[in-house]
């Protein structure tokens, strides 16, 4: 009961709701840096993305955390131990975002850790572990179609090769982190050691309607569903839309693959397939389609549900070809295996959200997020926060209560005392 | 007797295959005027467009017409009767393609009204009509998305409207006119009056199968299907495509309607339907769509049969919005009524075929024509060219032989001749 009270008695140093008012205020100053006047746009290494690096290490740096933007345009806070030689606790998210994002994706979990160390520190509460808040530069994805390229370094799996991605423009991540004063020969230095770290946990928005539905503000992540993505390519046969009998065209057609798609990921509960990008290169009007472009993601609560419906996607994309005499070419371009969260850090938040008189509840993501790296080095927890119109996420339209942002840091300062209590 | 015999010798003052030969010369040197490196690509007023419009006209002064270039930058050259109050007889087609194009469909037509006149010039025939051979500046509506540029003035159905619309660089057809000197205000002067015309001929490519199947190299096109014209905007809900259960989803999805086009169009025989374009606007590989933008080209023999199934097509869609809990909004960007060509025209042309040996064979055409322009202000008619591989256009497959490509010059000056002998 000891170690419960003092934890309750450090959360409750900071005035009711102080961390939800000021997480909705930084998330408002942060979503103020955009790449396009309409809507929230900030990608890896665009004008917008370095100033919203830049205010957040000011802020870090007003916490009173020893700061340094890192080779890959990581942000990161240090809340030192006492000893030099004690273990670290990682908490972290990313602060970039996907075209017309929302707010919250990414910065929420970046803001909780924020006010968390504002706290202790004001509060002047040492922890026997190093607690670094890392503002992770890429997550989403978007330029370099690769996704995880600020925590993938800090987990020490950054893979070279990656720097020959070019953006849509053409430029090379190499060139484009250079242009930004950044040395990529520098970037195996970043890989942080088993060894000196305790655990690492992230907030983040649910991004799915789950404890909109429950009436649950907060809940805890039980598992990581990984994705498997592909592009695929179906090359029929052009002609002129008015000369060549429905029966003798080869239209390069991809309504059929859609639909199973759909079909077949609505045969299990966790397992979601989207087909997010589709074009017609060179397409007019009046022209029979001979190219089709398209991607495939497919997501599940377990690798082997998900590897199930792949292998039917790609089967099915064989048959639906020999039927309409047309060719298909499909490339994997990602897998991501599912990650498990850990019993004990799981644990600790339920008992957390237990203590802030909120019924605990276990859940998965269907969303990948930088805890997935570092499955493995270390163990890793999440904690989830209710969205609001019906859990919408990647859009203007997402959004959380500042009542929600409140609990969330609340049960994670309490779970951090816990741990500092703990460990 | 005696007029048959007059006209097979107006054909036999040419050496055998020769027309098809200069031709297939003409057509080559043509292509090689193209705004693309890769591939043939020629729409209204560019570079290559404005190049191709000299050649032109330098062949037409070589063959000694009288030549002008309008304010729509169609090519004219004349082939004027003995009297100045003669009638006259348009051949025409366009020089204009669409993106990555074959080097037949519409030059062929040019093409082969050109050897016609050399050929009369040659032989010092005289006709009791002028002979206007008009390459049209445009016809396949890629740049400005409106088709029938060249022919519209012409047959005095040019919309001063039009003069508003704008190319993907968000130029004026109006200024891109004036850039390249012509003056829009001179366009309703480029009518013609219907008691100066006795009728309207246009070779072109069959664009499709049926000649080729039947082992003809040439037929006579019996009516242009009219086509109707849509855009169509698919509204849903977009999100993240890991974490909305499929149940719930709201995916901005056009498969259905594009596999229930595909199935009504095949209940007609000469009834065709297209999704030439298809986009997700901002579309990523891990978001649900929330907007897709297709369109639809629907076309049959008459509009009758067409107007059928428009019909059923909204209704459908109408159907899965409702089903699906998305938004459709259809828009109709362009409506053509079909065609019948004009029964003496074809007589004379199908004597003609007769005449040199190939069974007349009649058919549709599924593509529309610059002849459509002039119905109802002339007599019109058309010949067809078979095509190889299969029937392709719109296309680098895109292939003739220059055996068809001499016959056809061959039965349009038979009929030309036996026109002069009996107008």
């Amino acid at each position: 009961m000891g170690m419960v009270t003092e934890a309750m008695h450090g959360v409750g140093g900071s005035e009711p709701g102080a961390f939800g008012k000021r997480i909705m205020e930084l998330a408002e100053r942060l979503a103020q840096w955009s790449e396009s006047l309409d809507g929230l746009t900030c990608t890896y290494l665009s004008p917008a993305h370095r100033s919203v690096a830049a205010e957040i290490r000011n802020w870090m740096r007003e916490a009173g955390l020893i700061t340094e933007v890192d080779e890959v345009a990581n942000v990161i806070g240090r809340y030192a131990a006492a000893g030099p030689a004690a273990r670290t606790l990682i908490m972290a998210s990313h602060y970039d975002t996907v075209r017309n994002a929302g707010k919250y994706d990414g910065r929420l979990g970046i803001l909780t850790a924020l006010v968390l160390v504002e706290h202790l520190k004001r509060i002047g509460r040492k922890l026997p572990f190093h607690l670094d808040v890392i503002a992770f530069s890429e997550e989403e994805g978007v330029r370099f179609s690769s996704s995880f390229l600020g925590s993938r370094p800090v987990a020490g799996r950054f893979d070279g090769k990656l720097l020959e991605r070019r953006d849509a423009d053409g430029h090379t991540l190499a060139a484009v982190m250079r242009d930004a004063g950044l040395d990529p020969a520098k970037i195996p230095a970043l890989a942080r050691r088993r060894e000196e770290l305790m655990g690492y946990l992230e907030v983040h928005i649910e991004q799915g309607p789950v404890l909109l539905e429950e009436g649950l503000p907060v809940g805890i992540v039980s598992a990581i569903a990984g994705s498997v993505r592909s592009t695929v390519t179906i090359t029929g046969t052009a002609g002129h839309a008015g000369t060549v009998p429905m029966a003798r065209r080869h239209d390069a057609a991809a309504a059929e693959l859609v639909l199973y798609l759909e079909k077949r990921c609505a045969q299990a509960p966790t397992l979601v397939g989207t087909v997010g990008q589709l074009a017609v290169p060179n397409g007019a009007i009046n022209i029979i389609p001979g190219r089709c472009e398209l991607t495939l993601d497919i997501r599940a609560g377990d690798d082997a549900t998900r590897d199930a419906a792949v292998s039917d996607v790609r089967a099915e994309i064989g048959r639906i070809a020999a039927r309409r005499g047309v060719s298909f070419k499909s490339t994997e371009v990602q897998r991501t295996a599912a990650v498990r969260c850990s019993p004990r850090l799981q644990s600790l938040l339920a008992d957390a959200v237990a203590r802030a008189g909120v019924r605990p509840r276990h859940l998965p993501s269907g969303a990948g997020h930088d805890a997935m790296m570092f499955d493995g080095l270390t163990d890793v927890a999440m904690l989830f926060v209710r969205c609001g119109n019906g859990g919408v996420s990647h859009s203007p339209r997402e959004i959380i209560t500042a009542e929600d942002a409140d609990m969330a840091a609340r049960v994670m300062l309490d779970a951090v005392l816990r741990l500092a209590e703990t460990s």
